[in-house]
């Protein structure tokens, strides 16, 4: 009993350590960009030696996995948790819902957002199949899953024939058309240009150049958001 | 005579260095982040001794901010150039010329593009004004005159009474009423948006994300211009 305990014990603050460390190196990101992030700073701010740190982390691009991992994982949890929320409404409805989800998870988490989109940690190499295989997956289909939403009402203004599979990632499309068969290659294409559109203003909110120039960025996103359904046939 | 020669030669290998000082801190920047920017490494890259760098910029800061006016200077050229050269077009014509040439830059100077619109240098700060404000003046009201051209067209839907001109800071105003009298501040948030919708899919495209997705980034961009156009009632 006493032995399980501790068991659970020594458990808890190794979890509430890993958890101390990957928030320091993102608040030492916030400071000094993504080259701040070293085990050594990291060790050192958080009073630990550098040997004790290696027992959580064996390099530092481990750790930039596991923060790449943690925090892709949390804007793929904001979203779909925004897209089922709305399962009622009209696609018009559920696409501003997800791009709300969005834009308030990076405000809400702006060194992740720059973790993931923004310049990458110098020298950092990522595993195979990249550093977050599976959340890349659930944000890519959830993006696709707006485009199939608007499909019916979007494809006369945005069905051309420019578009072919071939113009796709393979592995994109691995993920995208088991999904939703009926979207034909224009669908995909409209699924990453909603993407893009959506992450201009927010990265530019990001990354401070929207608050030199306008008081009222909710407002902007809105009125962008309602210009974006319009564009899709939804209003 | 061969003082006023020697003089002259002196001023050409004085601006010869300092290009390539900048140069090379934009190449450390594309290696190491903005955080590689250091008078020291740039010294050791160009195989001067630290002493003799000081002599061009005093300090870190003061490159940056060189840095930060010679491609924001260079961007307002390029996307400026597009907009003289497309006179004859129309709307339509013109904002697809500036947007071909605001992602033709992005693209052949992604460095310059992530140094003003990607992470700040960490610890740099700004002269009083910004640290390009002639050109970031040039800029801001190049995009205005995309939105000034498409007004008319654009007007019956983007033209709500949602925004007034507290919505916007002062400093943008000063520059873009006087250039453009008729735009009311339902134009002037329409110009804020074509700009981030533009920045989204040209910064996926910079920092690497597209080309994960899509082999036809090019097709892609063609065919949100098409779209945004149509959204200012242009096509």
């Amino acid at each position: 009993m006493a032995g399980t305990r501790s068991t659970g014990r020594r458990e808890r603050l190794r979890a509430e350590t890993t958890a101390e460390i990957k928030r320091t190196a993102l608040e030492l990101m916030g400071g000094g960009g993504p080259d701040a992030i070293t085990l050594r700073a990291i060790a050192r701010e958080m009073g630990m030696t550098a040997n004790a740190i290696y027992g959580y982390f064996a390099a530092r691009d481990d750790l930039v996995t596991a923060l790449i991992e943690d925090v892709y994982t949390a804007l793929a949890d904001a979203v779909d948790a925004a897209w089922a929320a709305s399962a009622q409404g009209t696609p018009a409805v559920r696409i501003q819902a997800w791009a709300h989800a969005f834009r308030g998870w990076a405000l809400a988490n702006p060194e992740g957002f720059r973790l993931i989109y923004g310049d990458p940690v110098p020298g950092y190499r990522a595993p195979d199949g990249g550093p977050a295989p599976d959340a890349a997956r659930r944000v890519c289909v959830g993006i696709a899953a707006l485009a199939d939403a608007a499909w019916t009402a979007a494809q006369p203004a945005h069905g051309g024939d420019e578009f072919d599979w071939d113009d796709f990632d393979p592995g994109l499309l691995g993920k995208v058309r088991p999904a939703f068969p009926a979207l034909p290659p224009a669908g995909v294409a409209l699924a990453l240009r909603i993407w893009g559109h959506l992450h201009g203003l927010v990265a530019l909110e990001v990354y401070g150049h929207l608050s030199a120039q306008t008081l009222a960025p909710d407002k902007l996103f809105r009125a962008e958001l309602t210009q974006l359904v319009r564009t899709l046939g939804l209003a």
